[in-house]
C-alpha cells in the first residue's frame, strides 16, 4: 500500500490545514516511492508527518491524505471522505446545485465534483486521485444516485502530472436539457461543453446577494457568462439589464436563461470586449443603477500581478464612472494572488481615479461549498467586494 | 458665517473621500477663525479645498462641510443633509431602527442619531454641530415626527472639544417601555441608561447571519450584551442559548428580550468575565455547537494594539477549543485598529494555538446603516468571521 517514505528538510513541518509539499522542500525520497502511490512523509527528525500522494512529475510531490499512520486508505476511507464532504454542504444548506468536493479542503486532493441537480461532473488533477478513479466514480454512483456522471478532464494542467486530457460520459445519459435552481432562478448548465466543470458554482452565493440593489434600477453586468447574475437583478426588479461576454455562446445561454425566467423582456445581451466596451461608454457619459464586474482571472500567477493590478484598477475606475451617483458596484476578482487587502487597495485608487467617493457595504468570498481555509492564501481565490459609489 | 481662513502646510491636500484635518497638518490660522465656526480651508498654494467646523482646542482642527466653495450653509443646508442620510437607509432596506446619521460619511461631522422604533437618539461631539443643535433638533423632529428625542451627551470625549456632558430628554417624552424589531425578534432598547445611545445597532444586520449556523445546536454568546445574538440564535432553532455578560443590568434585560420572544426557555444567563469563563469551560472539556465571540474594543489607541492583539488571540483560541468538530463559531472586533487582515491573522494563529483546521465561511462588516469609506480604515471599525472550526 504504502510505496515509500519521503524525508522533509531540517526545519520544514507541516501546519495544521497544510497539505502540499513542494518538491523544494524534500530532502530525499526512497526509491520505492512510487508515482502515484502512497508514501508516508517524515520530519528531519525522521518523525512522522502525514500519508499522501506522490508523484516526482509534480511541483508539488506529495499531495497530503492523512495524518494518522497506519490508517487503511481504501474504498471505505474515501467513501467516508465523499459522504462526509456531501454532509457539510447539505449542513450549510445546499441542495439542488453545488460543488460537493473541492478537493484538498475536503481531504480528496486533486477531486473536484459538482453537482447539478441529479447529474455529477468531475475532474481529477492529482496522479494519485487517478488511480483511486474506478472507486470514487462508484462511490459517487451509490452516494447520490445521479442521472449520470460527466468527466470534465479536459484540463492542460493534468499533462504536468502525467496524464492524458479526457471527457465523455462515464455513468448513466446526459439529459438533453440540464437545468438547476439557484436561488429564485432557473440556469441551464452545459455540463459537456460549458466552461470548467460547466457552470461558475463559486458566484451562487453571491448572486443572491444582488436582491436589495436590484430593483427598479438599470444593470450592466460585465463578463456576464451564462447570466447567472443578470438574471437574478431580472428578477430581483431590475428594470433593464445589459448583459455582456466577449462569448457569443455564452450569451445564446444568457438569452435562453432569460427566456427560462421570464425576463427576456428586461435582459440584453451584447457581444463585446468590456475594456472597449466600458471605455466607450464612458466617453459617452453612459451610466447604470448597478454594475457587476466579474472577470476571468487577470493574474494566473505571481509573476502577472503586477499588470493585473493596473487591468483591475483601470476596469474597476471604469465602472464606478458607468455608476450612478448613489448607485452599486459589485466587483470580483477570482485570482488568488490578488488577496483581499491588495483587491480593496486597488479599488480605493480605483475611486481616486474615478473622483468618487465610495462605501464598502459588503465583502463578498466564493460560495460555502468551495471551502476556504484560514491563513491559506491561495484556498481564498474569489473575493469581492459590494460597493455604493457616490 | 465664514470667521477665517486656515492653511494646510506644504504637500497636504485633502483626498476624495477625508474630512478630517489635523492640528500638525495646518500651517497657519487667521486669527479670526472662531472655534465652532466655519473657516475656509486652502492648500499651501492657496487654492481652496473646503469649508469646516474650525476648533483649536481639538486634535482634529477642521472638519469638512462642503467642498463647494461660497456654499449657503444655513438650516436648509442642514435639512437636505438629514434627508438624505435618511433616504440613504431606506434604499438600504432599514425602517423601525437604524443609525440614520453617521457623522462624516453622512456628511455631519460630530452628528449621530439612532432611530428606535418611532424615538430617535443623538450624540454629537464637535463643537460647531454643537452650535447647530437647535436648528439640527427642529430638522429631526419635522422629518421622523418622533415620539421623542433623547440626548446621550454623556461622552467624556466632548469635554476634549470644549463642551459639558449633558444626557436627557430634549423632545417629546420617553415612552415606558421602547421596543424594537430587528429581523423576526423584538428587542428592548434602554435609551435613557443603555451602552452609546441605547443599543448595538452596528450588529443589527450580522444577528441576521446566525439563521443558517443555529438549528439544533448549542450555543454560547460572550459578551452578549442585552441578547441580540442569542435571541436570534434562539428565534432560528437553537437548542440551548448561554448567553455570558459581566453585567447583571444586561443580563436582565437578555432575559427581558428572551421572554418577550418566547424562548425563555432556552436562554440562560450567566454573569461572568468572560476570560475567566472560556478557561474553565476548556479546562472541563465543555463544547457547543455556535460560539459567539463579540467583546468589546480591547484596541482603544494604536500604541494598546499588541497587547489587544494577544488578547483577541487568546480569547479566540479558547473559543475555538470551545467549538464542537464541524460546528461555527461568529467572532468580531469593533477596534478600528485590528484591521481585516490583522484580525485574520489573529484568528490563523489562534487556529494554529488551539490545533484546529479551520474555514472561513463570512466575511462581516459593521451594519451598512453605519457607512464605511473605502480606503478609511478607521470607518472600517467593526469586522468580523464565520468560522468553521473542523
Amino acid at each position: 500500500m504504502i510505496s515509500g517514505q519521503v524525508c522533509l528538510r531540517r526545519g520544514e513541518t507541516l501546519a495544521a490545514g497544510c497539505c502540499w509539499i513542494y518538491d523544494n522542500e524534500i530532502d530525499w525520497a526512497d526509491d520505492t516511492c512510487e508515482d502515484g502511490g502512497l508514501v508516508e512523509v517524515l520530519d528531519s527528525r525522521m518523525r512522522y508527518q502525514g500519508t499522501g500522494f506522490f508523484n516526482r512529475r509534480s511541483k508539488i510531490t506529495v499531495r497530503l491524505v492523512s495524518r494518522e499512520r497506519g490508517e487503511t486508505i481504501d474504498r471505505a476511507f474515501w467513501e467516508r471522505r465523499i459522504r462526509a464532504a456531501w454532509e457539510n454542504r447539505q449542513a450549510l444548506g445546499f441542495s439542488n446545485a453545488c460543488r460537493v468536493i473541492f478537493g484538498e479542503p475536503d481531504g480528496l486532493p486533486g477531486l473536484t465534483v459538482d453537482k447539478f441537480g441529479d447529474c455529477l461532473s468531475f475532474q481529477i488533477v492529482s496522479l494519485g486521485m487517478e488511480r483511486m478513479r474506478d472507486d470514487i466514480l462508484a462511490i459517487l454512483a451509490e452516494v447520490f444516485r445521479p442521472q449520470c456522471i460527466y468527466e470534465r478532464d479536459d484540463l492542460a494542467v493534468r499533462e504536468k502530472e502525467g496524464m492524458e486530457q479526457r471527457k465523455g460520459c462515464v455513468y448513466g445519459a446526459v439529459p438533453p436539457e440540464l437545468i438547476i435552481r439557484e436561488h429564485d432562478a432557473l440556469m441551464a448548465v452545459d455540463i459537456e461543453n460549458g466552461q470548467k466543470t460547466g457552470h461558475f458554482l463559486d458566484q451562487q452565493e453571491n448572486r443572491g446577494h444582488l436582491r436589495p440593489y436590484s430593483a427598479g434600477r438599470t444593470v450592466l453586468d460585465l463578463c456576464c457568462h451564462t447570466g447567472g447574475f443578470s438574471i437574478h437583478a431580472a428578477l430581483y426588479g431590475a428594470a433593464r439589464v445589459q448583459a455582456v461576454d466577449v462569448s457569443e455562446t455564452a450569451l445564446a445561454m444568457v438569452r435562453g436563461n432569460a427566456a427560462r425566467n421570464g425576463v427576456a423582456d428586461r435582459v440584453e445581451t451584447v457581444c463585446a470586449n468590456v475594456f472597449d466596451l466600458v471605455r466607450q461608454d464612458c466617453e459617452e457619459g453612459r451610466q447604470f443603477g448597478l454594475v457587476i464586474c466579474d472577470p476571468p482571472a487577470f493574474a494566473k500567477s505571481r509573476s502577472a500581478l503586477d499588470g493585473a493590478y493596473r487591468g483591475y484598477r483601470e476596469l474597476n475606475r471604469r465602472c464606478m464612472q458607468l455608476t450612478e451617483p448613489g448607485g452599486f458596484l459589485v466587483t470580483c476578482s477570482c485570482s488568488q494572488f490578488m488577496t483581499q487587502p491588495l483587491f480593496e487597495q486597488m479599488l480605493t485608487e480605483a475611486a481616486k481615479g474615478a473622483g468618487r467617493q465610495v462605501r464598502l457595504l459588503e465583502r463578498l468570498l466564493q460560495s460555502r461549498d468551495h471551502p476556504a481555509t484560514l491563513g491559506e492564501e491561495h484556498s481564498m481565490y474569489l473575493k469581492g467586494c459590494i460597493l455604493q459609489v457616490l
